[in-house]
């Protein structure tokens, strides 16, 4: 059985100190898919777009083995849109404006068969609407989930109770320090790890990632960027990444969630060299396995 | 020939979210030269103090083999004292006063037997001081420097003076950005290696530290602490063991630079863990040895 992503589905217009795209295909399943997509398929989406999507985003993602049956086209409704601008370091973006339409009644609604999928990845959308999909899941097994500070602060009850159902939560800093009300990282990990999940990953951005739970911890390098083209998606893209990898060979042991980690990082490290998706839709094995074998090199030590 | 190390020594009073302390020994020659006293020995200093120096901080120093003939004690006169206040997440330090006493008027007059020392630490005083040093040398080896924000901004064309003298620098993220008028901390090494030094070390607090140089990078992790006690020389403490552990063993491969790296969060690591010195004081062998297989477990996959 396969791999489920729920999540949002959009068009972006994006501006960065180096160029601009309109139109351009985001969402977080959009790029979750694609980079689980390069470990194991096919990768279910449920999801819900206007009958202004484009046919050519269809086909890309057919092409990556995506199974479709769960995407929702709502005729004479529009696709969710979002527009921000990046500053110029990068690290800062504004958003211009964000349009829910069709998504604002977003109902995932699971496709039978795919309710038995044992992986399941909740994008960042309404703690709510997770637990609506955590509902109609028969055989979970593995589930990883995302979220963000606005739905810390404003629907945390609702967040408190998916925690206590998944197995993986990924967030970054920021949110791990709002979530947990603790500046101190390590201490923040420990009382994030006490909500429920049996793992948490912390994203750093340019400082990598850590990896927490079985009463350990990893630490993730970054790839060391010169050139960030747009960072839209990267860590939708190591979601993916850290999830396929680990969906490809059932193998939970720490030892082989470190090497998830690193292939999410890798992922997320394509991802931003290329506008919206762009840096995911072309990769060769060879490319991502190198892409590990360089951030081994960067890390190790003896 | 030993481990020369020339920079301020001071009486700190230091407050924290957890207690306070006053009088306490600090200064960064004082954290450099105990921190590579475990692994080098004799490290000899170059400093100056006033006549309120404790007896029983000099007793400390000379019982971790540091040699103080080139310890300057001025009669009448008081040492530097800086006080300062760190707030709940111990990023931010509030700088409650500076008083420079002897410091002042601090001329580094290295001792004869000195200045045929191979290997130098150039502890934060003004560039200027540091050029004084530079010029006393007769056969430096490997000359290891520290600098700050007050010197990029005041100082700049003397610093760029020394960059070109040095081996090693070592800075934080926010220094190398200010240094190199560049967001990207790759791009930013990049250019900071162009303006002279042959390796660059920049420490990111919580984040670990990054070796630059010999066309490579390496990405060390932070030690997960959860309880950090002070953070005052933590800084110092790298510079101290990274050096010391080089100077123990004379490998300069890139390969051994980076188990000095390590070497120098190890240190960097148990000094934030007591007031002051403290966490410096009484170390064992097999105490350093077994946090730097800790720094491996922490971020070691394949």
């Amino acid at each position: 059985m396969g791999l489920l992503v729920v999540g949002s589905i959009g068009l972006d217009d994006i501006e960065t100190p180096f160029d601009k795209i309109e139109n351009a295909l985001g969402g977080s399943t959009t790029y979750i898919s694609l980079a689980a997509s390069y470990f194991t398929g096919p990768v279910s989406i449920v999801g819900v777009v206007g009958d202004d999507f484009s046919i050519e985003h269809i086909k890309m993602l057919e092409n990556h083995n995506v199974d479709l049956e769960g995407l929702q086209i709502v005729e004479g409704a529009k696709t969710f849109r979002y527009g921000c601008r990046y500053n110029y370091d990068l690290n800062v973006r504004d958003s211009l404006y964000t349009h829910l339409n069709v998504f604002e009644r977003f109902n995932p609604n699971i496709p039978a068969r795919n309710k038995k999928s044992p992986f399941v990845i909740l994008g960042n959308i309404a703690p709510s609407l997770q637990i609506t999909v955590l509902d109609q899941l028969e055989e979970p097994k593995f589930i990883v989930c995302d979220t963000m500070n606005f739905w810390i602060n404003g629907a945390l009850d609702d967040l408190l109770k998916v925690l206590k159902r998944v197995n993986v939560l990924i967030i970054n800093d920021s949110e791990a320090r709002l979530l947990s009300n603790e500046p101190n990282l390590i201490k923040s990990a420990h009382k994030i790890i006490g909500m429920g999940p049996e793992y948490l990953i912390i994203k750093k951005g340019e400082h990598g990632a850590l990896l927490f739970g079985n009463n350990t911890v990893f630490s993730a390098p970054a790839y060391p960027m010169e050139n960030i083209f747009d960072p839209t998606g990267a860590g939708d893209a190591f979601a993916g990444g850290f999830t396929g990898y680990l969906h490809k060979n059932r193998d939970f042991s720490f030892h082989n969630l470190k090497r998830a980690v690193i292939y999410g990082s890798v992922m997320a490290s394509f991802c931003v060299e290329k506008f919206s998706t762009k840096g995911l839709e072309d990769l060769s094995y060879l490319e991502i396995h190198n892409r590990f074998i360089e951030f081994r090199e960067l890390s190790s030590f003896n």
